[in-house]
């Protein structure tokens, strides 16, 4: 190994990689180049009045040197590495802004920052965040994975702490899951009770952990109620409001259409309920039990079955594991499962 | 200037910066570290049988020695100067994830990232975020800014391009804004057209731009209709769900209270529209007129005005411009105004 890289391992293992990455001009160097004197440098950073043309070449000379100057330096010194990445699929599901929320809460208390980044569920983007996240010598990642071939091991190999928050992210990775089989039972039974029988299940893709276990969940509820669970009724599109609105269409264009319908995520119950009311057919014609709250809704959807997901507290959760690990907490991984609630119906 | 940092200004200027952030180790390095032959560390990141002593001692060594296996290295190397930092306000406001959306879609088909930073509108959240965007070497900048004191200054003298998106962030920076003034405009003469006369305006801080010209554009049209604007109508709150609710409130219990309302943004007329109706008096008893769009609500609201504000084509526009700039476009800074759009009313 060579001193250089040696000493910059040093470095980095201290958590001071990112001023590595600085220019190091000075203010003596901006002065030499621009002509003039290093107090007048100082005149024009501080405000105070310089000839245009001096403040000119002084604005130029930082410029090509990427000067920074001395108000804003410490914060371009430690910025980085006082940051926490956090990678989510879909940055328009209020789900993920309100997970973001309760992150940026415990981070922000602490001294950190948060950048957000949009994986759109696309595993070569995600791929790019977290070789960013390192890159930049962040202090850690919080990762709500993309699907099953999310792949941080280079993350881990170069030493970054990895949260995994609403699906795991692999052994060996902590983890802030929502209990999503009960959840998906729990809506499931809610539309069995009030007399609904044909109950249809719609997810997102299978290869998303959520997906399929509140897709057992549903499974579990038919199965112990009704003997068998249909698998016609169970319906994967995308978790996203056109999911829902398409599911709806197919659904009921079916041979044996359904009487209910448990929306996996927040996204498709707001498509359903939005297609079942354009076809003159709204809950409670139909049953609808939505996981996750059903955020910026004007008026209250009557008639609609809520599983709640606590996706503040998950963020909140996950940020504290986060600074644990980051303190030197250096226990086995651990995995921490929140309870949905099923919220009081509001029959119309 | 010392040779070092003329050396580290160069490689700055060909955008190369990122790369000095980086561990230089090798497998070379590795290998030593873990007393193993590089043929066998290659062999452990290829996923070929190595004996489990042998793995964990070159994982050791390269988590040590923040090792990056070469399959990640190229992203990890070119990883944040290929990043764009977005900064917003409010990451919980559908308005600017819809904006988020545009800059992505063209961004990405650029090849590059986007980092999303919530200010939260506080001027020292936001600094640390310029900060973090010019430490880390990142090609540039897109901002709403959080007030008028925003300081883009720091940034700018480190040669980092910088677009200003729904609020202005002082002359000289390109920006892309929409016709607020001419929004809250139509809002209020589309609420005078229906016959209601006291209406009342509320919009966020009056320390936000857009606050000012969108009341700007209701007292406009009230003096154009009715004469004078009156003051005690314009309430200005916060930009929040919560403020519309409390504007609600406060202005009905107002010894000459009004009889309709512009929302000066989308969470303000979702506060407002819910709050009407847990009173009893959802529009038309009231008039409501909404800047900006009402995302993700189930049921049509029926008699509530529109002006559209085109968040994802802002969005569009200002990744364009920001990839011009860093494609060599040194024109003056310009501003593109975008029209919001008064959509038909749904009336009851």
């Amino acid at each position: 190994m060579s001193t250089r890289s040696r000493a910059r391992a040093a470095r980095g293992a201290d958590g001071g990689g990112a001023e590595s990455a600085l220019s190091t001009a000075t203010i003596y160097d901006v002065a030499k180049r621009a002509g003039v004197s290093p107090a007048t440098v100082s005149r024009v950073y501080n405000g105070v009045g310089v000839s245009p043309a001096k403040t000119e070449a002084v604005q130029r000379a930082a410029r090509e040197l990427k000067f920074v100057p001395n108000s804003t330096a410490r914060n371009l010194r430690t910025g980085s590495a006082n940051a926490i990445a956090l990678v989510i699929p879909d940055i328009e599901n209020p789900y993920f802004t309100e997970t973001a929320r309760g992150i940026e809460d415990v981070a922000s208390a602490a001294g950190y920052s948060v950048m957000l980044c949009n994986s759109d569920g696309d595993i070569a983007k995600e791929s790019t965040y977290l070789g960013i996240a390192a890159s930049a010598h962040m202090a850690g990642v919080i990762l709500a994975a993309a699907g099953d071939d999310t792949d941080v091991s280079a993350l881990r190999a170069a030493g970054r702490p990895i949260i995994a928050v609403d699906r795991s992210a692999g052994g060996g990775v902590d983890s802030v899951l929502m209990a999503n089989r009960a959840a998906g039972y729990a809506a499931t039974i809610d539309l069995l009770d009030a007399g609904y029988r044909r109950v249809a299940c719609m997810v997102g893709g299978m290869a998303i952990e959520t997906s399929r276990e509140r897709a057992q969940g549903w499974r579990d509820a038919m199965e112990e109620r009704l003997g068998s669970a249909d698998p016609a009724l169970l319906y994967p599109t995308t978790f996203h409001l056109e999911g829902g609105r398409v599911s709806i269409d197919a659904l009921l264009a079916a041979e044996n259409p359904p009487d209910g319908f448990v929306a996996g995520n927040n996204l498709i119950g707001m498509g359903a309920i939005q297609r079942l009311a354009e076809l003159g057919t709204p809950p409670p014609a139909y049953g609808m039990a939505v996981i996750g709250s059903l955020p910026y809704t004007i008026i209250s959807p009557s008639s609609v079955s809520i599983v709640r997901l606590p996706a503040r507290e998950m963020g909140m959760t996950a940020a504290r594991m986060l600074l644990d690990r980051l303190a030197g907490d250096d226990a086995p991984p651990r995995t921490v499962v929140l309870g949905g609630e099923l919220l009081p119906r509001l029959d119309s």
